[in-house]
């Protein structure tokens, strides 16, 4: 054995709740996990040995949802209505960033996730390769990766919330290919799982999406997209697609509502949207410092678990929760939805603890390697 | 001069915004402020100059109501319904503590304090005399102190919520004495002020509130109490009172809703009511994280400043927040906010600036020496 971490409060997540062993040891032999149970079961040698008594070990978090390259925007974008936010605050000012910046956002932002204890993070971004490459890659850091697919003409940041936004499908499909150089570079790769990533429906021609539809089934790949996001994406689908028809509708039709799709925010669908998506396995991350900044609004992850929908949290961008502390995070998510509910039980530090970690793993499609304490596991 | 910050971007809070002063200096001489202006009119020598320049000077942030001998409780009492916290949860903690520990845990709870940017604590607790001599004075941190007036029979920890408290006057005449002895000693006390503290009209017999409502008259003092604190208290007062009656209608028959009073929670007060208070001059304390958690309620200070009233925020004790983070507890208070509204623009970061240091200061009554960068200010 490599490691063994003997006499300590053990939180496995191996089960329907916390799985906590007590007296308990981890084992790990060439980076994956090779024992775990009681100290007194376990007779290896280990080359190093920590002393976990009087500590919690627990799986590494998960952060599910973060644009790590706009950290440098932290502080940004405040006191907005969501109606103007992203073209008017966040757009102009991102647009005024350098690659290095991003970079240089996207390290200091991966530092503040380690730092709050999360060793995976799913990363929404243009030219993610690069982040993966100068960021990831160097501090050992598990991603789960997105190029950003949007097909909005560069040009188009000025426009009311009423004016449908130009599209050029050659720019999102530029973008599609991109996907498929980060998917064949890092096929198999330990380190780095990649995901399909149309922005949102209002921001990608639906050919474009049957496309991607396509090219996820075929690769068996998920799919990472911002859904029902708001008022502003509401009225662009309206304009775009006829009075009546939401995001989730059109989505439906389109035949993207599957266990492939990976739905951030969603708190623009109706309760009854929701039910309808967790039936069908989609799966959900809640941002909530950034949603409460950004719409006012408190992330529905209390229903959507009610629903038996699978949900993760996300640090967002840092405009919102002004980093990536996921620990604050998922206090705000707690105490959110317990002010939402009025129930000062509505969401328990064990229900945090799940959706930070195995919950979140399910949610990037990552849990048969993270999120939980088992043989086999990282 | 004994100092001066030089070429500073200043938020002096000293008119109806920031106060926002470019390039300004601010001097010290012999601990009062003895300049604030543009740095080019400033010509006077220092014995100390610390250069401003690309840095936010603005006055030492106001927590108005913390209780950080309970510092030590962190984490205990989550996840617990409203109507069983006090008695079944924090109750039963708090008598497992020691002096030792109180004292500890005061000093870990004014270092986060600090740590946060804030020189001024509005503190309540029981023996608070130790608090001010071994943690507020050593440190060199202003404390507006108030001693805990309470006349529930320590043998009542168990009781259910609609089982009336059994009273023993006996009990907070002695704790009304060492308030006369805490005002006694520090009368004129540069750094120490003190208030009246019933804990909350279900927990001090009316006859002492009169008591204490003419003895606060005859000194000039404030009276610091927690008021409308939840459904526990709303039974209580029921039971006692009479049906109909509210915390807000006893203390108005009682003569205690005046300019004198500093009101803690108010969540569980009418709109109505607290209409009339801000009316009437009482200033309130907003405790989001704790009152999040404990109530699954925003506290109502938006409300309460549409009123023209004058609100603080505090950290309460560490079972709430956590701890004594003053900036997150601004956070929290401004995404709560947001969520209740419906609106991200609903408490912007001026209006958390603003409550966090000249607003707090009023309510606290020390609004004439901290709160703004002004002269003669300390």
């Amino acid at each position: 054995m490599d490691l063994a971490i003997t006499n300590t409060l053990a939180f496995t997540l191996a089960d329907d709740r916390l799985g906590i062993l007590e007296d308990a040891t981890i084992a790990v032999d060439s980076g994956e996990i090779a024992f775990v149970g009681p100290s007194s079961e376990f007779d290896g040698n280990a080359d190093r040995t920590i002393d976990g008594s009087g500590r919690v070990t627990m799986p590494g978090l998960v952060n599910c949802h973060a644009h790590t390259d706009l950290t440098l925007l932290r502080g940004g974008a405040q006191d907005v209505p969501e109606i103007e936010w992203m073209n008017r605050s966040l757009g102009p000012l991102a647009e005024a960033m350098t690659a290095e910046d991003r970079v240089a956002g996207a390290r200091l932002g991966v530092l503040e996730a380690l730092r709050s204890g999360v060793t995976t993070v799913g990363e929404y971004a243009t030219d993610v390769v690069e982040l993966v490459e100068n960021v990831y890659e160097p501090m050992g850091v598990r991603v789960v990766a997105a190029e950003t697919i949007n097909a909005v003409d560069d040009d188009a940041t000025d426009l009311g919330p009423d004016e449908p936004y130009p599209l050029e499908e050659e720019r999102g499909r530029a973008a599609l290919e991109r996907t498929e150089e980060l998917f064949d570079r890092y096929a198999d790769h330990e380190q780095v799982s990649c995901l399909y990533g149309p922005q949102a429906l209002d921001m990608v021609p639906p050919a474009l999406l049957e496309e991607i539809r396509d090219r996820a089934a075929k690769r068996d790949r998920g799919i990472h997209m911002h859904v029902a996001q708001g008022e502003r994406e509401r009225r662009q689908i309206e304009a775009r697609y006829g009075a009546g028809e939401t995001t989730v509708s059109v989505l439906e039709d389109l035949g993207l509502v599957s266990e492939r799709l990976l739905a951030a925010h969603l708190h623009g669908a109706t309760p009854g949207e929701r039910e309808r998506l967790a039936a069908a396995g989609v799966r959900m991350v809640a941002n909530p410092s950034s949603i409460a900044a950004i719409d006012g609004v408190t992330p529905p992850i209390v229903e959507y678990r009610e629903h038996d929908g699978v949900a993760g949290v996300g640090t967002d961008q840092a405009p919102g929760p002004g980093g990536h502390d996921f620990l604050r995070e998922l206090r705000t998510t707690a105490l959110l939805a317990k002010t939402e509910r009025g129930d000062p039980t509505g969401f328990p530090a064990w229900a945090a603890l799940r959706v930070a970690t195995i919950e979140g793993a399910r949610a990037l499609g990552v849990d048969d390697r993270v999120g939980s304490v088992s043989y086999t596991h990282l």
